[in-house]
């Protein structure tokens, strides 16, 4: 297939990587890295599928560069505000492009396939551990199963055409009926640790869930219910199985917090604020994740704050320091 | 009276001072503050008091030193891991010394009850915002009203002699047969701002009203529940009025943000961890103080894993900046 994978991050770089290993043809719409990326291409160092050099058929900076419309569009950016989704894709897609949108979070769908009622929605969850560390340098250093299904369920060709390449490149990749139900499911991990390591200073996942498991497990009990009463039931055991497998993986510092703490948009509405509007919704209590939404918009507003302030100094509040309480 | 203030900070140097105002006799037991107290006394500048330099009695390091052991002993530290109050009192107090704890939190009572059966336990809340500049200089900066009452309930003649001398001195001093309830009114406050300030990064409490009002609310019906529950009940607007005079008051930077910022212990246990096993004990549902509970704690261990960090750079973890999640 001609593919175009709209993002040159660790999870664009990666997935647009393996596809071009299996004889596809991926161009790239580059951003920041583009001078690089079009220079040298990208490079993949992987412990477990080996290096490569991903040359893209094309590099450009906007879509309305290419000749052809692609197959598939391969939206590979984080959901956070200021990403203008619809607008990079109205340019790269035609009328028989399939949407691929790889992501975190729930609902993520919803926006685009409004914006493009006639272009199939492919929606695509990654369990992988990879970085860029440099423009056109990608680090990958475990996992890589990618899931695929139609949004908001189904599976076409082209879904099975991409999970079999994938598949060929050497990684997991499943094509499943319902995937609005696989976005709940890894919500169940993503909606305790993403924020507490956030709101922690910092914390991996080993020590929240070792001194604070209670919570994680409230909280991913309350991802539960408001899964099933959205129509997604989830396996009675998620909840354990999530905190076995979470005690056995090495201390791991979430992506949230790698955003954060690089000062950049994290993944709160896409990850937290979307699941707790499903819960009020349907009117699912769900104290844990109130508090947990609250506080991370609250840390949000510090940060903006601390970064006016870094600006341009603002004289102590007029209490500062008192001890009224 | 013949007095002794333990603690130098901002709250035993104002009321100390205020006391040795009307003529009672005050020494104090200064610790990192000793040598500039011996030499210079406590200089408190106030907007409402106007300026006074408090020279005490006596200036100790120990209360053993002192000649005679005091008719009241006020203790005023802050009730934080690593303050032996204990040990401080049991040097201080003779038979019949009245002991006067001057303190936030919920609870803090018991354990000086308990460590000393037979004297007489006053406990004192303060409303007013007042800091400690300097070793031995104090600014005053508005309010000041002091509730005494005994632990726990009653109001004793020396209650009513320092409730006294605190009006003569020109703040509102004021005896109340129920201090345990009053502590859980200044709570409602206090448990809601002063984590919310610290867990947002450091915002105000009008940002953090004009944000997020309805987690402000829950957080504050919780602890008239818990309250309640406790044998304490709140009137039923204290919610609501402390809603509305935090919106008129500057804006406020609390207590425990000045705390944390300067890398000091905070009252968690005292202000919100005793609140939430008051709530505990008698099985109200308080989920969003839980929450707000755990995710303190979370903040603590890690101000401490990141000193520990600054100390002595560790590794990053074996997949920090991985997209895992």
């Amino acid at each position: 297939m001609n593919l175009l994978v709209i993002g040159t991050g660790a999870i664009g770089s990666f997935y647009g990587a393996l596809l071009a290993k299996t004889g596809h043809r991926v161009s790239v719409l580059a951003r920041s890295d583009y001078e690089t990326v079009k220079a040298k291409g990208i490079h993949i160092r992987s412990a477990t599928l080996g290096d490569y050099t991903f040359r893209p058929a094309a590099v450009v900076r906007s879509a309305a560069e290419l000749e052809t419309k692609p197959d598939c569009a391969l939206l590979c950016i984080k959901v956070v505000e200021g990403a203008d989704r619809v607008g990079l894709l109205r340019e790269a897609i035609g009328p028989g492009t399939s949407i691929v949108l790889i992501s975190n979070g729930i609902d993520v769908e919803r926006e685009i396939a409004a914006a493009f009622p006639d272009n199939e929605v492919i929606s695509g969850l990654a369990f992988i551990g990879v970085t860029r560390t440099a423009p056109g340098e990608i680090q990958h250093q475990a996992y890589g199963r990618l899931m695929l299904g139609n949004y908001p369920g189904g599976i076409s060709d082209r879904v099975k055409t991409l999970a079999a390449a994938f598949e060929e490149a050497g990684i997991d990749g499943i094509a499943t009926e319902n995937i609005t139900t696989a976005r709940w499911q890894k919500c169940v991990w993503n909606a305790a640790f993403n924020p507490l390591s956030v709101l922690s200073g910092g914390l991996d996942t080993l020590d929240i869930l070792s001194t604070q498991e209670d919570f994680v497990r409230a909280i991913m009990q309350e991802i539960r219910a408001v899964a099933a009463a959205n129509g997604h039931p989830l396996p009675e055991d998620i909840v354990e199985k999530n905190i076995a497998s979470t005690y056995k993986m090495p201390p791991y510092k979430t992506s949230m917090l790698v955003d954060f703490e690089a000062g950049r948009p994290m993944e709160t509405e896409a990850i937290l604020g979307n699941a707790v509007r499903a819960g009020r919704c349907v009117g699912v209590a769900i104290p844990h994740l109130e508090s947990v939404y609250a506080l991370m918009q609250l840390r949000e507003l510090g940060s903006v704050k601390n970064r006016q302030e870094t600006a341009r100094p603002l004289p102590p509040a007029a209490w500062s320091g008192g001890r009224k309480s």
